[in-house]
């Protein structure tokens, strides 16, 4: 399993449009067949600081994934609404390692 | 609902015995009646950097868990183990937002 970590600093005036341009890519990232997570998360402290939580079964599914339709039109959409470049970080599952609790 | 993401770097030598503390922190903290999930992940790219994931319902259950027995214990236990201060950044929930998928 392959955990990516993306933080994204949005403007101010674009975080609304940035959530729904997220929730829509969400939505269509949790059908992909090796999708096991997909959280979007936004910082209490900082609103214009998100943060996804991509939880996928092998590299193969996280590099279909950027091929899909979906993931392709939310980077598109969402290069105006953020303040820099997204960071993801990708990470390895020390637990839980049973893939039922993903 | 709120997740906690903390990251820790910690001493190449002492990265197996991190590993043991931080699991059995884990193995108490899923018991908390308030606790949704406490995932633990190493960076791919720096074996040096793990991030925790805390998912736990509201306010007072992230505060009654910095009072259990286990993280005081695992505090103690890995302050020698870590490179520098770990950074915990809380999140709100965008989504998903039914508690059911946590």
């Amino acid at each position: 399993m392959i955990v990516t970590i993306v933080e994204i600093y949005v403007k101010k005036e674009h975080i609304n449009e940035f959530i729904t341009a997220i929730l829509d890519n969400r939505q269509n990232s949790v059908k992909e067949q090796g999708n096991l997570r997909f959280d979007v998360l936004q910082s209490l402290d900082d609103p214009s600081r998100f943060t996804l939580y991509e939880a996928y079964e092998n590299k193969e599914a996280v590099k279909a994934h950027k091929n899909t339709p979906h993931y392709l039109k939310w980077r598109e959409n969402v290069e105006e609404f953020m303040l820099s470049p997204r960071k993801g970080i990708p990470h390895k599952v020390i637990a839980p390692s049973d893939k039922s609790l993903w």
